[in-house]
């Protein structure tokens, strides 16, 4: 690759992305060309690279999401949300259909030019969480320090909401790690602490199975808005606000999706020099 | 300001800069926009925001160094390197005088494109360091744990320099805020670990004062390789291997003054969005 390669960099609640259109040029990156576009410091920075690729019939388009080590990672609910604002912006379209490794995500503009998207059904089953063993998912009997009686529960990936009169007083970076690992959670577990903020509004804080202490979370908001209705503190609708700024859920009565909708935002439009990509 | 702010995103060994040029616009930024500029996640993302703006007949232009929090930053030899290296592309020169609050900072273009710049003298003296009292600077009578009879000197800010035996079997991190803060360094200290790696070849790691931990460090590395020669280990030129990469340091014998050459990259050109600088 001997140009100049183009790129928007977009975030979500801070959640940040390297975007690239590759429907024209059929752009293709190595797992070593996406960990330098990531690097913060020598690259450009960013949580996942994002391709825009070409899509079958079924979708507006394919998007390839390419994690810092190179892997590629199945769907991320503020990648779609960034992406579909592009689409937005390009067909002049309230819609859009985004196709991941993980499936198709339904995605539109809501209000004030946030983005709404389907993060898919909530999963309520013991062994749908996954759980070791059979158990209550609504008042799981589990307990860890000052957290007890849980909600559990899998947007895709496994989460546990614990209710508490106020997040900021919990300890999560010493309580999250115990409970992630905890052999309940044979697939370790997404830690949630929540508290009610007010009528229909959350405040939440997060323990990132495998990255710790974030500052905002799509699946995580999810989770403590459903955990939050199954326990009556809330209706099906709901505002939350994570450390990196304020989502709102919606758990839709027909076919038991989520649709997570809030701001995205570009920060800089860039071409990313040919050293950077070499080697 | 509604227009897109051209920049330019550049580092030396991972020391990363924002480069706005603003000869021509007179462009300014307020310490609320240099702060979300620096912002990794929702904004570009560097260390520092460096802006070029016109000097007097004695300097090619005057550098701006605009800290995270927005203040701003006398002098930084890593941006005093990528800079001229925009200036030698400008002029066609090799060799170029760039104006900081701190100064005049002669710089030259070196073999395969790294670029050297003037450091500026090293100061021996007790109480140019500063020390709290009166000492031997070249075998100063102060230990922490398994680090023993330093070398103290100033490059403008504070060093004291140990040597071991391996820098790696050193536990930095915890010896380095012990001897940052200990009362015989009444303005805090610097604190670099180095080994003999070879003739004239040293191996280093840094505890940067207020920052801790860092991958690199231009004056710490003049620092090293001073102390070095001070004690016989090296010649008046010296390669230094820092984590984050290999400065090579020339301490001039006519006025005492130190050289440091090191390679500088740009990362990506790109234009900022109106909406990251509004508020």
């Amino acid at each position: 690759m001997s140009t100049r390669t183009p790129f928007r960099k977009m975030h979500g609640l801070g959640n940040d992305f390297v975007i690239v259109d590759a429907r024209e040029t059929g752009l293709f990156f190595t797992p070593g060309q996406a960990a330098r576009i990531a690097d913060r410091r020598r690259g450009v920075g960013c949580d996942q690279l994002i391709v825009m690729e070409r899509a079958s019939d079924d979708a507006d388009l394919f998007m390839r999401i390419l994690n810092a080590d190179g892997s590629e990672a199945e769907a991320c609910g503020n990648a779609t949300r960034c992406v579909a604002l592009l689409l937005f912006a390009e067909t002049g379209r309230r819609e859009a259909v985004i196709r991941t490794l993980g499936g198709r995500l339904p995605a539109r503009l809501a209000e004030g030019g946030e983005v709404s998207v389907d993060m898919g059904p909530a999963y309520l089953e013991w062994d749908e969480v996954p759980l070791a063993e059979k158990a209550d998912t609504l008042h799981l009997d589990f307990d860890c320090g000052p957290l007890v009686d849980p909600v559990a529960l899998s947007m895709g990936n496994p989460h546990v909401v614990f209710f508490v009169e106020d997040v900021d007083a919990i300890d999560l970076e010493q309580l999250g790690p115990e409970i992630e690992h905890d052999p309940l959670f044979p697939k370790r577990t997404n830690v949630q602490i929540v508290s009610l903020a007010g009528p229909d509004h959350l405040r939440q804080r997060i323990w990132e199975r495998g990255a710790g202490l974030t500052l905002a979370s799509g699946s995580g908001g999810c989770a403590a808005m459903v955990a939050a209705a199954r326990r009556g503190l809330v209706g099906r609708s709901a505002r939350v606000d994570q450390p990196g700024g304020r989502l709102t859920l919606d758990w839709r009565e027909e076919d038991g999706h989520v649709w997570m909708t809030g701001p995205v935002a570009t920060a800089f439009t860039g071409e990313i020099d040919p050293s950077l990509l070499q080697g």
